[in-house]
């Protein structure tokens, strides 16, 4: 397949007159793809019912003209002012109970009934109208879900909503009490329109409330993104795909990705290193004008996963952004190289936000490929190069990895409903994972919980996993490859309970946990042999083959055939040891790569990158900073 | 006396076909008590009026074959859910306006009169029921009063309590305008109706307004215990307790232990030691499974106060708990040893809480004696030994100390109201006094500001007594005991203003506070000799004796006879070296121990406890980490 | 002109037998001035209409007996309880939207117009009676618009005059639309009754909306003062001022200042360093007892500029204060040091706040002259060696100086509603490079953004002007003088938005701001030859000649003729070295000052202040901490 390239444009920013000459502008750099439409609503129907898509058709026409194809954003992320007076109950509700007002974007609760409604009605419109448009590539719902912390709502329409999906889950206040164990501070209901959303508690709800009402709002983000897939495949055969955003772990991601043919994510490799990673200040400094090593190739994991194996970055950072504590300028080089970054972990296209920069509202400040006065901005040149690469270049394979990881988004809600220890996070975890597998040169496949086909892969991991589905680990253990669990695997029900027996009750592996401790970040354990348990630590008991102990004796990692459980949350050093282990066990290759240089295998193809400010010798080649090779 | 062991028991949580088996237990691990009831009321009255007594029957049956005493909680502390719609207004709000809801615990406000007069109700029928049943022991009203911030309510049932407090101590608005200074910004009032809760004003309310809120808040808390302890006594003759929590000073302890027969306290060593102390990291990671060597010895002291000599520790720490920001399990040893620390200071009972780890709810995660699956949690086999030890050991006799340290929950207040500098808290100076007084190898007894006879004291203290009663200089001087006051000491009237003439006003010894001054910590002020002052620093003038002074020359500490008076909050150094030059004169011995270690002295019996995570020599023997002496 | 001394009373705070010795010892002092009434609206009118003049009456007679000139001030900081039974609606309402009440002061918002009218109402009242009086020597509008946070309220009456401020600007919402670029996310209106004040927005709203709000809520300030400055002036010749506060930049003071005949302000050195400046904590600690040594000279030159020249300190910190952080005492000496500075810097006369310490309410830990108990406090004594020097000394000239420096309120509220990134504050920047030239021993005057008179400066700088008036760079370049302009200097139209061409757009200067970025405070950019850039940086293409690159090559400084660019936010290092080359450039003398020294040039006159706590070493004098030369 040819990888592409695209941009992200907002005609009905711009008079009519310049359309044309962006259109040409854009068919030159190369592009392949325009995103439009994605917050034209008031422009679409400036009063209800005043619908004004001659201005839609005219922009079709234009960019169709140039050859370029479009994907076609639904609206619905910015309903228009006038939506409130229809709905004055739409708003989401924030945790402190004020409701989320009109006058930036995302403000609607996924609960409200009368909002999905016309999210379909302008979507229907859109569909019926664009449809078969022969310039139209692909659809796009809504933007960005979540984005904001916009999943959970406290909302009237939330708490309704919510109340019936208790009562389609249990049946009856006494399942639901029985489940939830309210005896426990007599919180026991008669009725299910007794219960409340689990804020504004005197102290904590009981965490499997917590837990209900993370499932439940993840369900209405499903649930309002199908309603729209369903209305747009009415009309539609164009593949349909959301954009989704980084580090957003309140909806599940995997159960969206079932309703579309593509998953894509918007990198911005700057933005999310200063506002969304727990690393220290040295790390965020050192990788200040490239981004975290990891993070990115995190995302294009987790999405060729989420769409399964079609995915692409939707909106690339060209620049710096507006939006975190610091906004740095990339490196020289960085818009290619995170470009092909993309590309060597499958992406089918990348797209750069925005084409010319705004030169008003809230993004004013966030660069695009154009500046304001229509001139080339700095990345222009380096989506110019990267199309001249694609010419030259051979196509990008892409195979399974050697390495599955498990992400599981219902452990991120379990883990944040109980932490038991602050900075006891699932992704942070699950991340710290990758990150070590990735300083051993290895490549990684994302999974989703619920898989079943391990075949192939030589090493599965399931860090943090809390929640397993039952049929998992025997699927595992059929699939011959070596295995790791732990820490929290299977520490809770499905009614968020510990269960009895105690975990991690593998078949197989004689062990129970029995006691869990969570350690301030100054008090490690030290592992004999080298590195440390931090942050969370379980007494592990059982008759289970002990591979490592801690300075105290106790086991940290035990074994039974191929599968390992892992008592604890390892530094580095341990984890790097743990990994390089298995992955011996498994005939899996690793290799100790130099701090900023991290390798994707692509079907033959070895692409090596230089992630550091400096240049590095690598292999006996000097890689430069913001530079990459490809073997 | 004998000391006797319990735990914490919620047969609602577990079948009934269990509880005998528990109960056997319980008896054979060497208990003598076990508390229930404290959070059923959901299951005693299921629906309003729907009364179901029959499995607490059973379970008093059954608890009571095994030879075990009940310690019946009245359940108020959990109103159930159909409560609200009976008060729908019963809830406390905070500061911020916001009703604290239903879904945890402690949501009422103990102004409202409706759910008070639900708790006595509650209250009566266990107290007719249970009152004179062989197997009771002893009853506890509700629980923890005040933990979760639960004291200060906003509501609207407070708000009109308040009104009506405020009209009975002042009697006219002009009377309250006077007493508050109301003149000072037009604050001034021409009807109690008028006035509103100290919260949500433009910046701080008169310090006298919000002085006044506090009184009264604690008096309903104090309002609140009184109906149930009344309703009791009408139906029984076992002695009342509650328990109360570590550091909680938003009401006063002694108004409500004046009610009961015997105070006890909740000791959860390693949670207090993470939230809610002042100290360095270093210090907080090096007692981090062992809990701060003073706290818990200061709660002891000043709940035998509390209990006029009759105290518990209701629910001692088993193992690691959940609610702290890091939960780390304890050394081996220390459920032992904080066993015996609590009886080297005349605990009568400690109670470990809880037997059985609950799967479910908030607290799955707190360690029991017990795991959830019935097999014997790491603290239970330190439990056999404290058993073991009891019946070896001699009792242990209680003698009043040498030391007596004045502890006011009204300066408690005040300080909160007006700290005059970041960091200037009561407790937190009270508590270093305390530690100093320990680590010179004291003995103290705490003593409410009420107290007259100081007979057999050597040595007094009452650091940051600011609203003294008028009586209590005479008092302590008539004793001849060594007595050292300040800072702030008489600084406020009743009335909240600054007393003219200004303070001390200690009869005898010349001396004003001329002027205040609050430091920042960096920029502590030396006293000739060693130490510094810190923090609070107060400009002395007057013709006392002085018999320390700082760098810039100002006194620091003055004398006039036995009474002394301290200008500042002293460094750990100068602390000790006036503490010294006090116990030296009250021909008090004093010897400096080495840091981990801290000793008592019950009548005949030393006892010398390690703290530390190291073994220690201490008069050549060497005392194990989680170790202690009894000689 | 004589420089005159004097205090702020408050005779309603005690009993009238009293007054006349008060009144004694301040002429005693050698006080000229004594301000009054400012928070006694409760005494004036205790009850609606029922005004109460007669102790106003004997306190003006009794003060006045002793030739005391008095200063008064209007009450309306202040409204008496009784105040919201007439306006319910009257508070103003903070951004989380919770009504801020009644309890202290300041609680009234702006835009009502209910109360507007009671503040005329009472100061015609006053204006009335006493405008003639013979002893009465100024006014003084309210007390401190703005403290408390108090310029921003989204309260009804807010939200409504927003509206009707909008339809002004405006004209019709389509013209609104277009100018905030309403279409970017859908947030069109199509009527004013739509627009909500943008607080609790899901994310940030428009910045061209934030924008228009805060100079709407400056305008509301300037309304509300104007309605008192019309009133009196109608009854009264006295001279009006008002007393402004320390850094409060949320309105346009030079606005108010046109009204006004005087500016004051109040000046709090130790609270200020303590709470409002972002200084280490090295640096506070290094000035915990002087304050810091620019902050009080930039509000000196700050209000000489709002009041035309003609200027005081209305309220002079004697002491310790009650409301920073940490409240230390000042360094002996350092209130005749104040009191000299601000001379210095031409302030017409020094008031100290307040007469007499008030033992009761809200500053009862705030010293004044005397102490509670009516003895001299510390403060006393200085007070009276200035009054000395004043007999003794000569007058203080004052002259231009060589130095202006831009200051643009608009400036700090779009800086504020759009940082671009942590620590990016206009006050800041400002400040840092007043201190800048400061320490370059620089006298200094500080202007208006619409002044256009440039005769007799030499240098003039505008850092961080980013919506300079358009005819301000002619002006500027017609006076000859050496010119500084940028970071961020036209970077917004008046629109809010980026303008195109874009910035600096300065008349033959051939430059454009390609990018903008920023930084974290850990990646600095070195700059060729010394110092850095940090925080901000702009990357600069263009002919315009380069005097300054950075470590990537990048321009830093251009010059055109004797117009001046700078890319960026210098550290003080660079920021020392561009402001030397400018100095230079103009002929004006500079001089490395020690780092606690500072001077100032007064006609002919050099004062030499140390700030330091050490005895500095200048031009062979030994000036001891809290000391001053005048030569
Ligand atoms: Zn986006
Ligand atoms: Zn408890
Ligand atoms: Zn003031």
């Amino acid at each position: 397949m040819k990888r592409t390239l695209g941009t992200c444009y907002y005609p009905e920013h711009w008079t009519e007159d310049i359309w044309a000459e962006d259109a040409a502008r854009m068919a030159d750099l190369g592009l392949t793809w325009v995103r439009i439409g994605e917050f034209a609503w008031s422009r679409l129907e400036p009063a209800p019912g005043d619908l004004q898509f001659g201005w839609l058709d005219r922009a079709f026409d234009t960019l169709a003209q140039t050859g370029l194809k479009i994907v076609l954003g639904t609206p619905t992320a910015t309903p228009p002012r006038w939506m409130l007076e229809r709905h004055p109950d739409m708003l989401a509700v924030d945790a402190q109970g004020r409701a989320r007002g009109f006058g930036s974007r995302r403000h609607y609760c996924f609960s409200h009934d009368g909002y999905r409604a016309e999210a379909v009605r302008i979507t229907a419109l859109l569909a019926e109208r664009y449809g078969r448009h022969p310039a139209l590539g692909a659809w796009q719902t809504d933007n960005e879900y979540g984005c904001h912390d916009t999943v959970l709502s406290y909302s009237e329409a939330a708490r309704r909503a919510f109340r019936d999906w208790l009562a389609q889950r249990y049946q009856s206040p006494d399942a639901l009490n029985r489940a939830w164990g309210n005896v426990f501070w007599s919180m026991e209901y008669r009725d299910f329109d007794e219960i409340e959303l689990p804020n504004l508690t005197v102290t904590e709800p009981n965490p499997a409330h917590a837990m209900d009402f993370r499932r439940f709002s993840s369900d209405q983000v499903a649930r309002f993104n199908a309603a729209q897939v369903e209305t747009i495949r009415a009309h539609s055969d164009a593949p349909i795909s959301h954009n989704y955003m980084g580090r957003i772990t309140e909806f599940d991601h995997f159960a969206t990705g079932r309703q579309l043919d593509i998953a894509t994510w918007d990198s911005y490799p700057l933005g999310f290193l200063e506002d969304r990673l727990e690393e220290a200040d040295a790390h965020k400094r050192r990788y200040a004008r490239q981004g975290d090593p990891d993070f990115q190739a995190f995302h294009h994991d987790l999405y060729r996963s989420v769409g399964h194996g079609r995915w692409w970055v939707m909106e690339q950072q060209p620049g710096p952004v507006n939006w975190a504590p610091h906004n740095p300028a990339p490196l020289p080089g960085m818009i290619r190289f995170w470009t092909w970054e993309a590309f060597a972990h499958g992406a089918e296209a990348v797209c750069y936000f925005r084409w010319r920069q705004a030169p008003f509202a809230q993004e004013q400040m966030h660069a695009g490929l154009l500046r304001p006065d229509h001139a080339e901005a700095v990345g222009h040149a380096e989506v110019a190069a990267v199309a001249a690469d694609l010419t030259a270049a051979q196509d990008v394979e892409t195979t399974k990895a050697p390495v599955a990881l498990i992400f599981d988004y219902q452990a991120a809600w379990s883990w944040d409903v109980q932490p038991q220890g602050r900075g006891c996070d699932y992704f942070r975890l699950v991340f710290e994972v990758y990150r070590g597998l990735r300083k051993l040169g290895l490549s990684i496949d994302i999974l989703p919980p619920d898989t079943r086909d391990f075949t192939d892969y030589d090493l599965i991991l399931a860090p943090g996993l809390d929640m397993p589905p039952p049929d998992l680990i025997p699927a595992i253990a059929v699939s011959g490859a070596q295995a790791l669990f732990g820490p929290r695997f299977g520490s809770k029900t499905d009614a968020f309970a510990i269960p009895v027996p105690l975990p991690p009750a593998i078949s197989g592996l004689d062990a129970v946990v029995a006691r869990v401790e969570t350690l301030r970040p100054d008090m490690p354990v030290p592992v004999t042999g080298g590195g440390a348990i931090t942050l969370w630590r379980e007494h592990l008991e059982g008759g289970a083959q002990v591979l490592d102990r801690d300075a105290d004796g106790l086991p940290v990692l035990l074994r039974a055939g191929s599968l390992h459980y892992l008592g604890g949350w390892p530094d580095p050093t341990y984890l790097a040891r743990v990994l390089t282990r298995l992955a011996g066990a498994a005939g899996v290759l690793v290799r100790e790569l130099p701090d900023d240089i991290r390798i994707r295998q692509s079907g033959p193809t070895l692409f090596i990158f230089n992630h550091g400010p400096d240049p590095v010798e690598f292999d006996g080649t000097r890689i430069p900073p913001a530079g990459f090779l490809r073997r």
